[in-house]
């Protein structure tokens, strides 16, 4: 009876990090990169905590972090959001989706997941008395099927919830999906919450398409995005909430009773850092290399490459080496070949397992060469 | 029909910070340091921030400031907490009470609060579908009337939230209040959330008899703390929760899902920092001068002074001087007068007016003359 989430364990991110630590093993697993911010990012976070920025910053964020957010927003994909009254800086992108959650779903309140899904959404919903309708993208090209997406559409419907370029599979959504999305809750007063932490780190000269493109869309979405992926910091836990007016106010009013606010010299270390635009423009191309790199080392082993569009993770099949079920294999990968990834069967509430496994990319060369040597001997 | 907190607005700090900067007021309002933290502690954010500390911490908060948290509570409460199982880093102690609440209040379960109340504690309750059961401490003493609060108590009352020292009223609870709790709770498995942030700003001598103490109430509690208040870093948004390990295991099953983790560079600036007792053993000293030469200054003026035991706030009456309602006389106090207070009617669901403002000291000296200054003309 004290339990409100019974089901629920320690997140599969830490659980395969602890592994890795205990095995001493090339942490593939969780998502963070182990190389080095940009020393001017660091810098300016000294700066501004010398010149004595230590106090509280207003409930949505300092206002000159706001104003490159909203910059960056409208360079990006054309959309404008009003600084002060539409953009809120969150304590990570997590809690931008928790807010988000629970500012808007009550009780019997129906919510749309696709699945393989970052694993903190579905509890979230439940904390919250909603219920969690799912569409299963599945192995090996994960597309969606709108049909099928659209009979789980009811009267109870408050929410979808995108994850835009996706996290596992390194998918993004494609102009047809934005066209079947906006059908879908045309006429509707659906909610969408897009979870584009990714949104810089797309490969191959693709497109993202942001949420916020579309009039239609942008008017019923709550865009999250995060500075941990943008500037290799996942530590200092500083992301943000675009939405519009009406649904900032609502946003806000349980933002100021979970944080109150964010810290203020990291703040205005990011807002600093992000007047100039090249601090994150060249980002797809070094991520793209590093995802080459692995492609390239993984195509001479038994691991068979699935797409990767964005994120900076790569989905595998083991089916030529194994028929254990992803758990098991993640696991004695980390113990016996001293590489840790993340069995893609954590992102499904059902644990539907398709033999695929996500290496986490953001890592230096050297940190990829080994794991490349362990990985080919299987 | 969209919102989860209609009657809830923005919190009356930032509405009062917001006033204060826009009639150019001296800001005693939301509480927060006009003064430099210690240079040593904000050197420690630099060294780690250097030395590569910048990706996720796990989720439960650094070993190193997770111990060094332990240590401090053995030390100053005789109790002791397991670092790694009992202990929770979070993002302030804000982040920690809503937490605790979302972790353990469902629809229809009863929550007592004692008003004057910190104000994100009432809708905090209200989101997770909790019902307030209130008791009004008053002017001039604030006594809480044990009686009374156990005519509160039903078969549904599933938490008990103090904060002592208390803020807005500046009192401490006494060994007989925590006797009284002690038979409240005995037999009942009503669990206690216990913000004491304000633990190491106790004055004369008096002793700050936190709920760690006393096996029968520490056994069901959560402590709540902020290094915000304890290092003159509000803006750096770190705090924790300790509680039994059962308790912590329900927590962080939230807290994962909530901000996952907390700035991992300013967990270990912190923890280096608390290695030598001496950073925060004079901090009642500190602001005992504080609040006595506030006391010494307004004791010349038609204001009363109402007692202050601990916290860095002052409570006065003004009755003397005007009969408006308390929230009129705080912002003609503002706008006029140039001195920006919190009004205590906002910490009263029910507004209660006795005419009694909050006046925050912790402030430079030359702040505390100019508002000094300015009070006296009235
Ligand atoms: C919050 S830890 C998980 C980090 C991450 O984004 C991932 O590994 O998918
Ligand atoms: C979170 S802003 C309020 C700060 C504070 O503790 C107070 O003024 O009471």
């Amino acid at each position: 009876p004290l339990s409100k989430l019974s089901n629920v364990g320690t997140t599969i991110f830490s659980q395969m990090t602890q592994l890795a630590n205990e095995n001493e093993a090339i942490n593939l697993s969780q998502g963070f990169p182990d190389f080095m911010p940009d020393p001017e990012l660091l810098n300016n976070v000294d700066h501004f905590i010398k010149k004595g920025f230590n106090q509280y910053a207003p409930l949505g964020g300092m206002i000159a972090l706001k104003e490159e957010i909203a910059r960056k927003i409208e360079n990006s994909h054309q959309a404008a959001y009003h600084p002060d009254s539409e953009i809120t800086v969150t304590a990570g992108g997590t809690q931008a989706i928790f807010t988000a959650i629970a500012t808007f779903i009550k009780k019997d309140d129906e919510v749309i997941i696709f699945e393989p899904a970052y694993d903190c959404y579905e509890p979230t919903v439940e904390l919250f008395g909603g219920i969690v309708k799912r569409f299963e993208m599945k192995a090996p090209d994960y597309k969606i099927d709108w049909i099928a997406v659209k009979n789980l559409i009811s009267d109870k419907t408050k929410m979808i919830i995108l994850n835009n370029p996706n996290n596992p599979s390194g998918k993004i959504l494609q102009e047809e999906d934005i066209k079947a999305l906006i059908q879908l809750v045309k006429g509707t007063s659906i909610l969408i919450l897009s979870d584009e932490v990714y949104e810089n780190i797309v490969f191959d000269g693709k497109q993202h398409l942001s949420i916020c493109k579309y009039p239609e869309l942008k008017e019923r979405s709550l865009l999250v995005a995060s500075f941990g992926k943008l500037f290799h910091v996942t530590g200092w836990k500083v992301g943000y909430c675009a939405a519009p007016k009406a649904l900032t106010d609502e946003f806000r009013k349980v933002h100021q009773f979970n944080v109150f606010c964010v810290n203020t010299p990291i703040q205005l270390a990011l807002a600093e850092y992000m007047k100039n635009d090249e601090h994150y423009i060249h980002l797809n191309q070094f991520f793209q290399e590093k995802r080459d790199f692995l492609r390239k080392g993984l195509s001479g082993t038994s691991f068979e490459l699935l797409d990767c569009e964005g994120t900076y993770f790569q989905a595998v099949k083991y089916s030529k080496i194994s028929d254990k079920n992803d758990f098991d294999f993640a696991s004695e990968l980390t113990i016996n070949h001293k590489v840790a990834t993340v069995p893609f069967s954590s992102f499904y509430k059902n644990k539907l397992n398709e033999n695929v496994i996500r290496l986490c990319f953001a890592k230096k060369q050297e940190t990829l060469e080994r794991a490349l040597e362990n990985l080919s001997k299987l």
